[in-house]
């Protein structure tokens, strides 16, 4: 199937959603924890968190203006902070469940009964259950007008891996420790590693590590 | 193990590169064409490609100031033009190979031996071994002062996706079609699937597709 721009455009809205949400790869998704001023704790199912540098170590997460994300976005810059932390396979549906529009005030922790676990100096919420995860500081905020959603770069200021999952070099064997993976909207994923590869060299063929 | 702010810092270059790029999570890992002024043809591996949004389409990539992602961002830059291609198994050890160092003006393809394919209205170049393909037209693009990267921001302009892949829905099964994902710089994996699930609504539990 090809389509072109102006089929692209003329797509029904829930088939273009999924067409789209599919068509970029496999995608990091996180539970994003973040703290109201108020003291209100919220929990955020994210699948639009990416890799911005090592040196400074930075991520970046899109936010979309719906109201459940801009609850994230509010509190992310009262505080500017929030944490990130791996989904696993035990817990993916109460994690897909944070994406429910509950009431104000009432935490995603206890109505999806993930729990929430705090750190020195840090306000925003962990999540227990998760092995990886990391507390970041916001250090930008941009607003992408072509579609108004915002992207926010944290600088990490904390992380928390298990010794076991953490090999000489610095990789993290997050197949391991059962990160999941995600496709769209809501499609979860484990993985099976193929291979890791070498630093490639124009002189000579690929090796495997 | 528990990493404090001024422990990231004090991280070997090569031990936080691996880290931090572990760190978030399973990513895209696609391999982008592009097309120079002169017409030499340009592919490049990139593994922090992303989802922006469904309507109008869009996808991000962030884009390094090394010299091997220098060359995509100048045709870019000048074309306008780019193709995101997914990376299946069997040639996922040359799409890595196209992150060697090669002479200016010598094209990835030919040197790990992939085949360019062309389209009408655009100049740059697909990846035939690649069965889920797209193109786009840089619509934005913002320097990210905090470590000299870029942001581009592109509008997709025509999708290549096999017919058996696309459901009902539009949600594409990249799975299916053999995509897949990678961890931090180097680390190549397949997926299973481990459930859809339903939107996600306040009043009702979880409920698979």
């Amino acid at each position: 199937m090809i389509f072109s721009q102006d089929m692209i455009i003329d797509l029904e809205k829930r088939y273009r959603a999924n067409l789209i949400n599919t068509l970029g790869g496999f995608k990091s998704v996180v539970l994003i924890g973040t703290r109201s001023l108020q003291g209100n704790d919220n929990l955020a199912i994210f699948n639009s968190h990416f890799h911005i540098g090592a040196d400074p170590a930075l991520c970046g997460i899109i936010i979309r203006p719906n109201p459940i994300n801009q609850n994230t976005l509010g509190n992310i810059i009262n505080t500017k902070q929030f944490t990130v932390n791996h989904i696993l396979s035990d817990f993916y549906k109460q994690a897909h469940q944070c994406s429910a529009k509950y009431e104000a005030g009432v935490s995603e922790f206890k109505m999806v009964n993930l729990t929430s676990e705090f750190m020195d100096g840090i306000v925003a919420p962990f999540v227990q259950e998760s092995k990886i995860k990391f507390a970041c500081e916001m250090v930008q905020q941009t607003d992408i007008e072509i579609n108004g959603t915002t992207l926010i770069i944290g600088k990490i200021t904390k992380i928390i891996i298990p010794d076991e999952l953490i090999q000489t070099d610095g990789f993290i064997d997050i197949e391991a420790g059962g990160t999941i993976t995600c496709s769209g909207l809501d499609s979860y994923h484990t993985t099976q590693k193929i291979g890791r590869l070498q630093y490639a060299k124009a002189d000579r063929g690929v090796k495997e590590i």
